[in-house]
């Protein structure tokens, strides 16, 4: 089955389009997970890793019936080398076997060969001797669109023969994010605007079953305006939505973002989710329920399905 | 002493502004190689990383008293995950060691704590139960500016505070680079020629003792007219100049790119060094110092000192 469509599969099992941001910062992790492996391995990278994993089996498991799908910002791996990258392999791992969809915020970008051997570690299989091998593995990945349609075509091709998806840059959630993106121009449009009809272009040729396409697109919560002009101009395209809770944006300015068949859009939630806990000193699984119910059903509050009746 | 100083030092030492690309294509490695490690260790991706490296090491020291700088292309290391990326660290400190200047081609680009995530992890330092280590250290990476200044200002911050430097996308080599980049705006600008401005801003305030920012920029051989427009706004920028040799461009290309003072930019080559001998049959080692003598040699014709001589 292709990506958007499995995606979309999940979405309608879980009646839920919240997305969990496996984006654990190792000083906000409680001792309870801590303690135990300091004790067991000592104060090394091997065992900040293993922190890390055993903090999202933590919320993977906690988090699985009410999410369809969970994505990880490979920074906060990446920045402990290779024992962050495998507790980021080790974690995926676990998300897979609980049948979770799986994104990794990578925003990689490149041409030609140098796209297609990222294409190939994230999305495909790589040749090791002859062999082909999957290394991470996982179902979509984002990209930044800065380089053109030459960064973007290696990623659909490799996504196409695996089955895999993309989430292009649109329209970032940061409070910088105007100045390249929000920029005038000579048409009339605003770059992002421009960029929108460039990569539905692309997207168009490559939809899933459900009819919306496996090439999606990253648009901030907290730019609700720019979602409600770019929700029409594609209407078959799905968005990754970041910026809600820790970054600022409410349920309120997530509605411009759905279509009028309660599909389009998945909503992340990192800190406010796996770090509920931060405020009322609650157990980290329990808090992180709570707060991913509560962000599932505020969402549901806004989307209706084709008949016109709330989820 | 700050990135850009130590650049400008080894290239007045060297009498060299080329910067060797370390892209290895496994498939392109030649057997010599390979052969004596896939007899030791087995056809595994362990082995497969250890030909990376010693392919590398023959590169390294065959190429180091010729160039200032080499850069390591992340994707060709990162797409056999870890021990792709172990390779990459072993390679990155035989250059150390022999006192190349190291540019990591990642192109990363995130906002707020999740920039000084792949900072802390290139550049800086990073805390591993509260003590600061060092993780992939080099000296300077390349960046995405699609985000904006949110994206840039915290690789600029662990950049002054640990000496590394920056190479932000400005126009890129490859053909499909204006669809985005070369949009005009309402002002009469092309995009790259607002976001020059923009990048200025922000490096002019980080300039080393020689008067060029760590702030550098990368714009392809492949666009000399650019090259041209952008020289003239930018002064006290260095570029980091890719696209020339095998992506097509030549010597007389690279004119526009140099200041008056025989500076202000490294051109990259990748495959037209590391696997020079592929046409001739040649030791991989000898046609590399061929390879890298005849680039240095024809881009120094294009280079004058201050008093208007040759190099």
């Amino acid at each position: 089955m292709q990506a958007i469509d499995r995606l979309i599969e999940k979405i309608n099992l879980k009646n839920s389009c919240v997305c969990v941001g496996l984006d654990p910062r190792f000083v906000q992790i409680p001792d309870q997970v801590k303690n135990p492996i300091k004790k067991a391995m000592g104060e090394t990278k091997e065992s900040l890793a293993q922190v890390l994993v055993e903090f999202n089996r933590g919320i993977l498991e906690t988090v699985e019936p009410y999410v369809p799908v969970v994505k990880f910002q490979i920074s906060f791996y990446e920045q402990y080398g290779l024992s962050g990258l495998q507790a980021l392999i080790e974690s995926s791992k676990i998300a897979r076997k609980i049948g979770l969809e799986i994104i990794i915020d990578a925003k990689r970008n490149d041409i030609a060969s140098t796209a297609t051997a990222y294409a190939n570690g994230y999305l495909g299989k790589v040749d090791v001797w002859g062999q082909k091998e999957p290394i991470f593995d996982v179902d979509s990945i984002t990209i930044n669109p800065y380089l053109g349609s030459d960064g973007i075509n290696p990623f659909i091709q490799v996504g196409r023969e695996n089955e895999k998806g993309l989430w292009v840059l649109l329209k970032t959630s940061n409070p910088s994010s105007g100045e390249l993106q929000d920029l005038s121009l000579n048409t009339g449009e605003l770059v992002y605007e421009r960029l929108a009809l460039q990569l539905q272009d692309l997207g168009n040729q490559w939809c899933g079953e459900s009819g919306y396409s496996n090439l999606g697109m990253v648009v901030g919560a907290t730019y609700p305006e720019a979602a409600a002009k770019v929700r029409k101009m594609l209407p078959t395209t799905f968005f990754l939505i970041p910026g809600y809770g820790a970054q600022g944006a409410g349920a309120a300015e997530l509605k411009p973002f759905f279509n009028s068949d309660g599909l389009g859009g998945i909503v992340n939630s990192s800190r406010g989710i796996i770090f509920a806990a931060a405020q009322s000193g609650e157990d980290f699984k329990s808090a992180a329920r709570r707060a991913v119910i509560a962000m599932r059903d505020e969402i549901n509050q806004l989307r209706t399905d084709r008949s016109g009746r709330l989820f």
